[in-house]
């Protein structure tokens, strides 16, 4: 099974599949990031983080979408911003028909490192360890991404959150 | 040309057409509001707003689609979900390729009351007289959407805010 992990942002969307090909063994698919700018309109940005996301999915077919649960203390215009590209994400996974899955951060830093608040710098290094990565993808978004699909397959036997 | 207004939200989003038949006469076309609940998914929900919106915007095929400009001193679980269900809107109204215009409420009250501090009420009798309508429709998100689309109709010359 594929699974997909999306790591929503109006200006940098990361995305990341990978593959579980046995038990034990996982490997990346592929994975990149959505850049929009902020000289185009917020209509113009949603559709292209919508149309980019469409032709993955549509490509890999993967059978599970993880998305990271949100919390915030206060709101910005980057929040709002946040947001909006994450209901837009969530109704364009939707029209593929796959399962939609969140985590909390927390719970993802635990699934990979056994660590509830793991630095970004040792999941990074799980992520790599776990998919043998000679190097951990850049930018960050693109590491985030592949870490909740790396959740989801440690720990969907155990506990899923289906939004 | 007939204009859209949609006061977005997650549990209810108000939506309201009008029709300019001249210069100084505006008629109402077809107003009403999506409601969700809270016992279906988040994915459920946008897919349900999204449905009835495309269903609307395909019958009606309005010339604008406006929507309310958004700001916010705290965040809250409510405003996220006001948030992704704005952006599944704005996702929605784009693939129908309609212009997208936001005001914010201050300009909204000042464009019916001519008083950027008007209150709800004053708001809604505004809607009334201008629609020749014998009742404020209910609840005040379809108000809100009419008042939106009225403000568009009213300022579209002077100035507008495409997003």
């Amino acid at each position: 099974m594929i699974v997909m992990g999306i790591d929503p942002g109006l200006s940098l969307t990361g995305w990341a599949l990978i593959e579980v090909l046995s038990r034990d063994k996982i490997m990346p698919v592929d994975y990149g990031c959505i850049k929009t700018t902020s000289s185009a309109t917020l209509v113009q940005r949603l559709q292209s983080i919508n149309l980019k996301l469409q032709t993955v999915l549509s490509k890999y077919k993967p059978g599970a979408v993880v998305i990271e649960e949100l919390f915030f203390l206060k709101t910005s215009k980057s929040i709002a911003n946040l947001l909006q590209a994450r209901g837009a994400i969530i109704l364009t996974v939707s029209f593929s028909k796959v399962p939609l899955f969140e985590y909390n951060p927390r719970f993802i830093k635990m699934a990979l490192t056994g660590y509830g608040s793991a630095s970004k710098y040792q999941i990074q290094q799980m992520v790599k360890i776990f998919l043998r990565l000679k190097e951990v993808p850049k930018p960050d978004d693109i590491a985030d991404a592949l870490a909740m699909a790396i959740c989801h397959v440690n720990t969907r036997n155990i506990k899923s959150y289906n939004i």
